[in-house]
């Protein structure tokens, strides 16, 4: 695949990665089109951001990221590695174009507030990546074209992980590639929390090809071990902090009030929320999918502050001024004790639909590759001198211990209200008897 | 004035100042109110993220920081200079709750891509900020009351510079105050660039209170006199930066449009921009004008991508995808050029009321006291071992030669089409002759 | 215990602490001993510096910073949990003073080194602090003095972990103490790697004093963690490296050589080196401990550059000129293969008790309390919201995978020329059957 | 010029450029040789370690960051402005071993406190420099003869200015060369303080060859002004600090005293100081001098604390303990107010030839090439899109207002009991007297 080169290389000041370097004609492209722009609207981490106020980031500089790691990746393998004949297990600089759209655009197909999206609206951004790229009406795909006309599919195939070449597909898409080195660094950054950093450097200089893939010399094994403590400890203290998660289950009732009202034909009698109407109906064009972001879906909860619904009007009220609810853990087993709170937030004047929810959250900080899996992982490749490999965890007692154990927790949410004190509320006896389930943050 | 502390400290992790530490719950409570949590939805740098695509950062975090710049030079204040009877010149800490208010709440008037819209809406940040702390409907304002009934008044006129403590003015407004210097920090840290970095914690050491204000150590004086050039730096090359200011433009000429279609009954015709159109009337209550952010904007600019009026729909196009106008520098002189150059815009299709602008960007970058400008500067005063002051550019050449002396350019903008190969244009000679005019990046 | 205050808080500027705040008198006098200046003479490091040749710093600097982190303890503290009658678990402010001390003179009495000089000479550090600090000869003890007779004991007894008061004890001495935090945070920042990097802020925030000495809030535990694997990664990666190790080996065997020479009356006729020869004779005064420092040991393998004996001559330049012994791993169990390697090395020419040298370097990460252990640790307590602790491994896999388990290798280490081309040399055959017994850098 | 490879790139990790790569043999060869590795030995600031504490790196790794800036520059201009044929103002990368032994080797010829010593023995490092460059006895000539005969002797006159290719010589010597950028960078980070700290990529994207040296491009204006501001603010805050140099007086007055007594042959009849011999008798030989380093020097200074020489011994005590002269500043015309100053230290018992001293420091921050000068400036060049050239204060005022301008200050240094409370001291009138003098830190 040829490109053409700009005259003169574009570049990018990122906080995270100092410059970013365009040098393909594509490349720029790319970025200059309203796919790619509307990702400045849409955060990166949606309502952690209202957590750590700090982190008010997109996904534009994240996918910039994400490139840039790609492309210094590819320079050191051309550099160092460079494949001289078919098969030699090197890298083959021609993938260069291939992979780096495919950095660029694997996150192409985000919407607003994702994961809470689409579990409302049963959409799929993976899906939606796919589909930017390859349909003919988007300006990525016409770009794309202009390289050659299977060339969109190519560059899907990388993000979709059936593209042939291994190496290919490992620098977007395993337990340390691009897409989550450039993540890390960038939400610790913007949090301002120092878990998320690790040493990209040094991981630059002991990455390299093999036949498999994509492993690691044997003497840059700590700061391998360094990245996945710092994904684990990103996960347990910024993705799944409980406060975010109560914001996210504030706007997930939200939505599902909105789509409930709107299947009752009461959302729109009040302001047709135009732009999010194919979303209510489920059917949803490109173009409805790209007009979507941050700033739509606040604007029509700012709307529906003034909504005639009571709830609706609460929980937009609750999500725009940032009133999450709160929660405990709880066990599995709890099951039953958690429908009692249920009963007791209802007494309290809660429709327990709209008002509690239960979110659990976890995270496999590494795992091997088990072929039987639904999504088998590629395992970390450490490379002895003399070229053979070793697997990450056989080494590192750190990664062992977090190998294959999921972390993380199950939560109930439910109003802060439910926490006040008792003597000061009409529902004394309710409230009571709810705060009584709980110690030390966790359900009885 | 006494406060109610919180039972234990609360803290907000922040990447610029670590942590932002909250004792009193007057402040907590500011901080919860719809008013202070719309700042989440203002952008700190309106279209400058636009070409540091870094600093996406809202008014939110940059409110918190200049508060706890402010606490901390409070800290300082009460540790080493506490007053010890009225008149003797140090610090009275019975003044923290007002200043320390004051900080948190001297942004909360600002809207959307301020500058700009104020431009065309003739909506001025400083008189809402002050709205919305006298007016009782708010909630920041009920909260501030319930200290004491005069206390909202107290607040408003720290930010209008009539409170009768110098000392407390200067922390907030003056050459060198906390909003300054949170601003150029936390600009700095988003954007990624280090001009704006400047040895915070050495000015922690050498700022103290005297009778006349708030002045530095005389041995500070180089990190004074470093902040002075950091500020220079950052309005020359980030707040000044050309492409920014180009798509300031587009902006600007797209609010332009819509108010021009809606003067002339045209613009709602197609879908009622609800949230606007106050200001389009120009009858603006508080509650309307709180209800602004920039998603707000930019799901009505997202509606018109469909709007009947061609060149409304290709501002709006303009604008959220990135494509702004670009530019010459030119000298005051030249003005008949200039004519000559939009007769060509037009010739080539452009209706210049709409797709050229003058934009002239201009910075003092530190004055002397000049008791008969219109709004006089506090110079900055640096104290001797024996108590006598001393102005700061008397001691710093460097301070010294950008007194006084406004530093910026004149630009003109236009369509990046009149850029365009000739040849390839229909417009073939109005291009060729716009582009003579121009070398170097400057008007000819 | 009283002490003086300073009229002005006086500063050092610290590139790690960025201030160290020193406010009492008695802290500026210690500093300005001979004693504590002495420190400024003596590498934190040692040979490691000549691994990492940023990593030049003094024990000065650390001897500050574990000062100043010790301070911020003593604060928060002070702030926070204030004792309100004795035995309440919380802090008792009059011990700041002792603590201080101790944290500023607790590694007083090392020498130039350290390790290998006091494997040659049988000096002890330890021995050394509590020696100069309750010598009456020494301007530390006369300063110390000054606030109580029985005061140098005192700080003598908290380095000793006799100081009846666990609190104080545990702030120097455990598994998270200010010693280790403040090594770790500036030996990270000399070498410029960032293993040794963890969120210092946030256990500040966290700390807290209890019963039984220092505990952390639950909440914090995974600043804890990532402490712990710092320090982990910080020996496997810095502390344990196999080139500073050779160098550390080549400066043992020199001192051996030196000290055999002495004994045979041999080495003094070419130059007298007065100032090491209370050790060579084992007879040391504190007045002769304090003259040494790394400059005066090099200025002797200076002379030694020129001195009759061959050996001396060679190990001085190999160690001045950094030519350090190579090594290969090994097994405990394949000990008699390193003697035929011995033998090996001395059929090349090489004297192999000079020339060649076992190093095992291994460290426990954490462990528990065992009251039964030589030197019992104090194992890391996290507080929970009602008040019960919980230890550190049970909650963190991690730590649960670090936790008593030693971590480290066994080296080999030879004269580099046993790994030239066997057919450049003399010694071809000798050093071919040597280079046999390797692989992957590993005794086969 | 052809140089060998290394079969693998070699680094090391470097806290200010990240990693030093090392990829000619010749370069690796080098830093192994005696000469180089000396540098370890010498302390890139001398007394200035002794204010602020953190900053104790030694010259080998600045020689190492001059190096890798070297490399860098190197780098961008192969890849930006490769020469397609003589003489057409691009960057001939036969150039590159040449520049780059140069810009390691450029300070290979200092000595322990360089400035001090010379001013005493009339030594010179840039002499000492082309020496050991050239001298076939040193180990590094003898490595750049193996490029060639003459290679030594053109890498010296890189050094020396007199190589024809302008672009080299200014790499290493200009106002904005690699060894400036180097330290200003490197001292800032040991240091602590941030007013070194300046955009050395920013520069690295800007800079580029012309016919007539180095240019940069004026879109980069800002990055090199903040250089240029960056340099002056380290001289007057860090490199003139007035404790510094009050340790510098107390160094020179100790070896003048030496020196002193060596010439009535009192100084080596307690113990000889071997190493210092041939600097006394003014008859260094190139061993000689190689010999040399600070802790060579601090090991007399160790010895003579039991000189019988009362000063000699007094004035060891004050360099190894720290206690430095105190000073004030004057103005020249002040110069017989001085004498008085002197006559009254004598009178309180300090020989004013060895307890008093002046020390002038000044720094031209920056100047225009001034043919007639005796040591003519390279000024700094801004280059234009139509490539035409505009000296860079022309541009900026800042600039501008240090152009020409010498900046420091002259300073009186005494004994620090000078300034004890008279009454406290048998020569109270003359202590008052000599405290009448001064107000506010200067002369009356």
């Amino acid at each position: 695949m040829e490109a053409d080169y700009l005259p003169r290389e574009k570049v990018f000041r990122d906080p995270v990665h100092n410059y970013i370097h365009v040098q393909q004609r594509v490349i720029l492209d790319l970025i200059n089109t309203p796919e790619f722009q509307r990702l400045r609207r849409i955060k990166q981490l949606g309502t952690t951001s209202l957590t750590f106020h700090g982190a008010e980031h997109s996904r534009f500089g994240h996918c910039l990221g994400v490139y840039e790691i790609t492309r210094r990746i590819c320079n050191t393998f051309a550099q160092n590695y460079s494949s001289q004949k078919p098969g030699d297990g090197c890298w083959d600089d021609h993938e260069r174009l291939v992979v780096l759209c495919a950095a660029l655009l694997h996150d192409i197909g985000h919407g607003p507030y994702s994961h809470t999206f689409e579990h409302i609206f049963h959409t799929d951004h993976e899906a939606w990546t796919q589909k930017i790229i390859t349909s003919p009406q988007t300006e990525v795909n016409q770009i794309l074209q202009q390289i050659s006309p299977d060339f969109p599919q190519q560059v899907a195939s990388v993000i979709a992980k059936t593209y042939p070449n291994e190496q290919v597909v490992q620098m977007i898409s395993s337990q340390i590639d691009a897409d989550r080195m450039d993540y890390l660094l960038r939400d610790a950054y913007y949090t301002g929390t120092q878990y998320g950093m690790f040493d990209l450097t040094r991981i630059m200089r002991v990455i390299r090809p093999y036949q498999g893939g994509i492993a690691f010399n044997i003497d840059g094994m700590h700061a391998v071990e360094d990245y996945i403590v710092s994904r684990f400890q990103m996960y347990q203290q910024v993705y799944f902090h409980p406060v975010s998660r109560g914001m996210e289950v504030v706007l997930m009732q939200l939505l599902n009030r909105a789509q409930y009202l709107y299947d009752q034909d009461k959302l729109a009698q009040f302001a047709m929320p135009h732009l999010l109407i194919p979303f209510f109906k489920k059917q949803i064009s490109v173009t409805d999918y790209i007009r979507l972001d941050d700033g739509v879906l606040n604007t029509y909860f700012n709307i529906w502050r003034d909504h005639p619904d009571p709830i609706l009007r609460d929980l937009a009220h609750r999500f725009l001024d940032r009133h999450p609810f709160k929660s405990i853990t709880f066990e599995p087993a709890q099951q039953e004790k958690i429908q009692q709170l249920q009963t007791l937030v209802q007494n309290a004047g809660f429709d327990p639909h709209f008002y509690t929810a239960i979110n659990n959250s976890f995270d496999l900080p590494y795992d091997l590759y088990h072929p039987s899996a639904k999504e088998p992982k590629t395992q970390i490749e450490l490379q002895k001198p003399d070229g053979s490999l070793q697997e990450l965890s056989t080494v590192s007692p750190i990664v062992q211990a977090l190998s294959g154990r999921e972390s993380g927790d199950h939560r109930f949410y439910f109003p802060k209200e439910m926490l006040d004190q008792p003597e000061s509320s009409m529902f004394a006896s309710d409230l009571a008897a709810f705060q009584k389930h709980i110690i030390n943050g966790a359900l009885k």
